[in-house]
């Protein structure tokens, strides 16, 4: 694979569809092929799958279930949508990929880390992110947001009690795997943010670089630098 | 858990609906409450997964996502329907469950049997049959059968090799778990099958019994008995 795969990661209304659309755009400006995709869903298969997992009540699968099926469309999307373009030398970026298990199912919901981690070696043959940049805002902001561009979906119906250990997850998804992970505050406009995202995929191709022939570095941006990414709106 | 949970599995074609009709009448004749059911389905979730696992072309799904769907449709179906009635004391048949899983995904499409094993204990936290009954016969019999029904589904419509992989996992399964299986075989005709199905049930009461205050034991039948429970016919 030469392609980078990145995804964006947050709660409900963090602006992860909104800025994976802006930075497949920048990176397009500078020659790079980029598919843009989604979780649940990216692929046919995946897709039909969604439609089970996203409508109903918000009890209308057990947390097992639900990882089960996440993981089914996680597994189609990536043998049909994600690795062929990665191979491709695409760069892909897809909104939700596997930090959303980890936080809905298993922060959320109480399933074990150590399951859902077998289920994603299982279904995706351990395919994990070269960069996952994770939006975080305070979750009743995001779920406002969600809510007021109308359509909540099963998740959004949960209590608030979940969608604090959601966020809570993601953070400490980001604090044990540094290397991978950018937090980028979301609460600022979208303009901001697109900067902080930018920044650190920067990152990512520095750390990169030395070891991709095919590599074309971004052009410096005056976002900062740093593990934690921060838009200065907070 | 006070009732019993026993399995039909076998090839396409083999009986298994046929006979779990006849041995839950045979149980109600002895006063036992008996919910029959079957794989993929058996729950309003599982049925709505069922619908993508047995349609379309053969390819549609990766053995990855078949596995991960299926264990979805599992989970469900056991939290909402299996569980619920073996704690009532109620008696439990199946037509397919984990052995078919075992067979079809594993021993047909090559994923690895600890993969599987580690779905089963996520999404069905490791309820094993109390009995399978395993309805065994020529792969090519039991496809005819099935085509002269009509109707052929997604797994039928996978070449030969498959299903002689799927019938040697179901024996080599049978071979291995000799305490929980019993191999019957189904060329004969459904009188027969069903006569030593019900050997193998009488077995199941037997090494039960001792522990067992509730239990009342099915009649003596003139089939005869052994762990292979042989109609005869073959």
């Amino acid at each position: 694979m030469s392609g980078k795969f990145i995804t964006l990661e947050g709660g409900e209304g963090a602006g992860k569809s909104t800025q994976a659309l802006r930075l497949a755009e920048r990176l397009r400006g500078q020659g790079i092929t980029v598919v843009t995709t989604r979780e649940p869903g990216g692929s046919e298969g995946a897709e039909a799958v969604r439609a089970l997992f996203v409508d109903g009540a918000p009890d209308r699968w057990s947390v097992a279930a639900e990882a089960c099926l996440i993981n089914a469309a996680r597994a189609d999307h990536v043998e049909r949508l994600i690795r062929p373009a990665l191979e491709r030398g695409d760069w892909v970026i897809c909104d939700r990929f596997v930090d959303s298990t980890l936080a809905y199912q298993g922060a959320g919901k109480g399933l074990a880390d150590s399951a859902l981690r077998s289920l994603h070696h299982i279904a995706a043959a351990d395919l994990w992110p070269d960069l996952t940049v994770l939006l975080d805002l305070p979750f009743a902001e995001g779920l406002e947001r969600a809510r007021s561009r109308g359509g909540a979906g099963r998740f959004e119906a949960h209590d608030t009690g979940f969608h604090g250990r959601v966020r809570a997850g993601f953070l400490q998804i980001a604090a044990d795997e540094p290397a991978r992970c950018r937090i980028v505050d979301s609460t600022g406009d979208a303009d901001a943010v697109e900067a902080a995202v930018w920044a650190a995929v920067e990152l990512l191709c520095q750390s990169h670089a030395p070891h991709d022939d095919g590599y074309r570095a971004p052009p410096e941006t005056p976002a900062g630098r740093g593990m934690h990414v921060d838009t200065g709106d907070d």
